[in-house]
């Protein structure tokens, strides 16, 4: 079972979009209730999303936290509060693991209101973030002719973290991964038809919003806005620089969907919102792979 | 480090307190916003808080959604919205804790709102409850001269987690640890002075509501209120009824502490508040043991 299906899964039967305390429940980046508190949760576990040697404890506390805040962020939300429920084998690394989670909350202006420590041999972290929203951003909102936008650049987290696998130091890209910024500094100038944050790539993540929008897409590789001195990064590591910007994930980028054109200091044009449904992604040579498909957790 | 001192580590700096949008930050059973908001996170993780052979997957997720739920109704709260983060080796599984957390959440009248998946070696469940309240009840307004009640009765739940550890099936104490249950039902009827949830037995949840409140409290081991049966079933594994009424954890229900009388249906008077710091337990032969320990998580 993949992580949509066990969504899906989670889902039914929970009645949340019933419920008149609801305004959006499971199924965006984040809950949205009746009176605009948006609402979300996100882990980071050892092994399966980080190794030890490659993050202080710090960093595994701020990176897990700004994850999380990136959600908020693809809302449209400002951030309040974040709780944090922290595992592992050793309490003293828990409270190194927290002084990351305060900095980051710190960051965004966040207050953490919430802490939870337990003993467990692997450690983990689970960041619950609260924010506030007027008038929510969501997933669904792409309509035919809207452009799409991409904030930043792509695939230089993904990038950092494979050199890291190969134990190479190659930077800017390691830092992206290892201390990435979720992009509020940019959610004041923008007012998207559909927004997502470009946690597991930049593919997934738009098949998401036609999903969501009951729309298709149509990507443009060659227009996919990467770091400086990417492809000889890439080629250090015998990597495809523009399957790592398609499909890299963990950047924190906003993707979004806009009907008017934008200001290019703000966010690069990668494409267009088209009839039918899934991804139509544009070669560089100009031939078309359509896709639904994209990272999975699971 | 116990759990008391790191939770005093990760309060320090972070200066929730200062914050206008938080009117009670880190400290009590959950933080309150300016808005009445209330937001409290709880983790349960196989092998330090249960075994898989004592409870269904979907009892895992109902028993640790409604542990987390319990700290809203020490607040005085209503239940809204439950956010589960739930790692584990099998999708599967996970769907079935998840069943647990919807009827928890269903069993109060809470809407689950967000759900994460990630793979981990061992099952973990980290509940975020997200409640109402207009004037929270809190651990530190217990005056001298207050009576202390605690309702339904208590060490229930430890009787049958140490029956379990025994191989013996001891109902109902068995059943009170699988299947616990929050008092939201006796919030509406209460206006307690202080208040806490029992989740880690009442000597040290008394302790905390003294050492918030600045005074000390009588504690009669006579008047604790236990199930019938309770003495004959402690034999059974050679445990003391007397003190798994006094520090068994777990029960979820209420202690607290209120100025007037109270209609004694609701709950069962057991101690006074007195002047000092620390719990005066006073023994069913009279003896007074001075205590400020409990249980501990870490």
């Amino acid at each position: 079972m993949n992580e949509d299906a066990l969504i899906a899964a989670l889902t039914h039967g929970l009645a949340s979009a019933s419920d008149p305390r609801v305004r959006l429940g499971i199924g965006d980046d984040a809950a949205v209730l009746d009176d605009g508190t948006v609402l979300s949760v996100d882990a980071v576990v050892e092994g399966t999303h980080f190794r030890r040697a490659w993050l202080t404890l710090a960093e595994i506390g701020h990176r897990g936290t700004v994850a999380a805040l990136s959600d908020l962020a693809a809302m449209g939300a400002s951030p309040v509060a974040v709780l944090s429920s922290v595992a592992g084998p050793d309490a003293e690394e828990l409270t190194e693991i927290m002084s990351g989670v305060g900095e980051a909350a710190q960051r965004y202006g966040a207050v953490v209101v919430g802490g939870n420590v337990a003993r467990a041999e692997v450690l983990s972290l689970h960041s619950t973030v609260v924010g506030r929203v007027h008038a929510p951003w969501t997933r669904s909102g792409a309509r035919v002719g809207d452009a799409i936008y991409v904030t930043g650049t792509v695939g230089a987290a993904a990038l950092g973290w494979r050199a890291l696998a190969e134990g190479l130091s190659l930077e800017p890209f390691v830092t992206r991964w290892r201390r990435p910024n979720a992009r509020f500094d940019l959610v004041p100038h923008l007012r998207p038809s559909a927004c997502i944050d470009v946690s597991d790539g930049v593919a997934r993540e738009l098949g998401l919003i036609c999903a969501a929008s009951g729309v298709g897409a149509r990507l443009e590789v060659a227009a996919l806005p990467t770091e400086p001195g990417m492809s000889e990064a890439a080629a250090r590591i015998d990597a495809d620089p523009d399957a790592l910007a398609l499909s890299g994930g963990e950047d924190y980028e906003l993707l979004f969907t806009l009907a008017a054109s934008l200001d290019p200091t703000l966010a690069t044009r990668v494409g267009e919102v088209i009839a039918g449904e899934g991804v139509n992604i544009v070669g560089r040579d100009g031939t078309i792979d359509h896709t639904r498909a994209g990272h999975q957790h699971y």
